[in-house]
């Protein structure tokens, strides 16, 4: 995995030399702060190592790469306002830090500096590359909207949550893979493959997401577990526990999710239990499982010999073993 | 100005077929709402008759003519929420009609969906329209970054002032000319002499709404005036009056600044007493001259003889006696 490393460098370092304005001071200091907060760059690192699968020379593509970075900074920053979240990464959020108006116009600026980035790829791919990102980035904002109606929408099934998470997670890391490829010089039938490869991994992504906020060590997951139940988050687990739920257990489960005055470690472990008598730590692993497969098999497709490929490989097959 | 009737009927009709998916409801709903608002749609109508400057057929500059006017309509969405305005247009705004997360988001779509329409530029100058328009798309930003900054500033010079609505008003004029250049063929010298006509006409332009905002007539005006004045908006006006102020004066001023309990005739008429002592008016409409004239002069320079300069030139020249 030297060459993730590596090209995680280079995202670094392009990061530390993107030269933002600095007045207005109150516009650009959230944007540089957001920036600055080190996240794993799985995004421009899958940009990279795409176009690095169909070209020796990635460095046509760092700065869009960058330019997907941003973008999901960005989504990041907009989403904390509209979900009210104090804390992100460790760090106050934005609009906790500064204001909601500060936010949403820092946000907005990110956005456009996104597009920036990505409109430096070469001329003869710009127009592809911006309909790719484009379209994506209007996804993800779709599946941010169908996240919020969930939470005051009565039933949400498994189709209408995969779709809300294929849209607000997975297309943008599928859009990061394919944009490298395209500057990368893939020809239409690899470009879709690793599109496809991307969304069926991020899919898997975002179910061991919500397996791990339930099952993980906390000690090694970084905080505390069960978050999501104690916010009734509808995830692949409570949407699957409801389907399965015989008319005791949904009662239950019912109760749990309309108590308000309530024991957090009571109330997961409760609902927990329900999860347990159910299976759906298996279920959801399971799940993950056949997304994570359906992914390599699209790699598998792909006509690259290079390194590149292989490195995607292993993070699709680590990726059921984290635990973080 | 037939011909500008005639883009204005193109640009409607462009915007009618925009197409918008029709969900997720609450993400789309509020952008065909914004765009259906029937304004004036100066932006795109200045893209193409700057196109028209320079080639015969401007059907290559519709698209990003209109996603001029998307971008537009995204920054009013984006600044009602931060200025917490409740009516735009005699319509409530998104975020009180929907609330300021369906706002937020509906922006960002918005601001996504500007940048689709304009990357349909013709390839060949598909990158300098996109550099152009990012940015003017962050002065715009910036803009009303100091905007807000000023409301808290204590003192604001008129110096700044002009920055700031440089920044927020005119550069979008500015770009939208200079785009409809780039893609109708004009040379780098006439695409920077529209864009400096752009640039002196929208600060004319404003100067001219801070003028009617006070003293035009409410039934041509359409609305009440004096509002400015109520809420103590650091206008050229009442900049010019704190710098020209004497002693008795300046102590006017900030008693009805300061006041919060107040009649609102009797404040507008004390402060515009004071206006009408220091010659206010004169000293805005001179001001509002010295930039359309300044506009004109490098409208003049750009080499076309075709009727759109005719247009633009007419539209400079009536600035300043329009009345609403």
């Amino acid at each position: 995995m030297q060459l993730k490393q590596q090209f995680q460098n280079i995202v670094e370092q392009q990061i530390a030399e993107l030269n933002l304005p600095n007045a207005p001071k109150q516009l650009y200091e959230p944007i540089t702060y957001t920036m600055e907060q080190k996240g794993k760059r799985i995004r421009p690192v899958f940009t990279l190592l795409a176009c690095s699968m169909f070209s020796d020379d990635v460095s046509s593509a760092v700065k869009t790469a960058v330019g997907m970075e941003v973008f999901h900074n960005f989504t990041l920053l907009h989403d904390d306002i509209m979900d009210n979240a104090d804390i992100r990464r460790g760090q106050p959020t934005v609009h906790k830090k500064w204001n909601a108006n500060t936010a949403i116009l820092s946000g907005d600026t990110m956005l456009i500096e996104a597009y920036k980035l990505i409109s430096s790829a070469p001329t003869n791919v710009l127009k592809p590359v911006l309909d790719t990102f484009s379209q994506t980035a209007v996804e993800v904002c779709e599946g941010q909207m169908y996240d919020m109606d969930f939470e005051t929408q009565q039933n949400v099934s498994i189709d209408e949550y995969l779709e809300m998470i294929r849209l607000k997670t997975s297309v943008l890391i599928a859009g990061a893979l394919k944009i490298g490829a395209i500057i990368g010089g893939a020809d239409q039938e690899d470009t879709d493959n690793i599109y496809q490869f991307g969304v069926n991994l991020g899919i898997a992504f975002q179910l061991i997401d919500d397996y791990l906020d339930a099952y993980s060590d906390p000690k090694v997951f970084g905080k505390q577990t069960g978050g999501d139940i104690i916010e009734n988050k509808k995830t692949y687990l409570l949407i699957s526990a409801m389907n399965n739920a015989n008319t005791e257990q949904k009662e239950q489960l019912n109760y749990w999710i309309n108590k308000t005055d309530f024991d957090e470690k009571e109330k997961i472990s409760s609902v927990k239990n329900i999860y347990n008598e159910l299976n759906i730590k298996e279920l959801t692993l399971q799940k993950a499982k056949e997304y994570s497969e359906k992914a390599l098999e699209f790699l598998d497709k792909v006509k690259s010999e290079k390194e590149g490929k292989e490195v995607l490989r292993q993070i699709g097959i680590q990726l059921l073993e984290r635990e973080y």
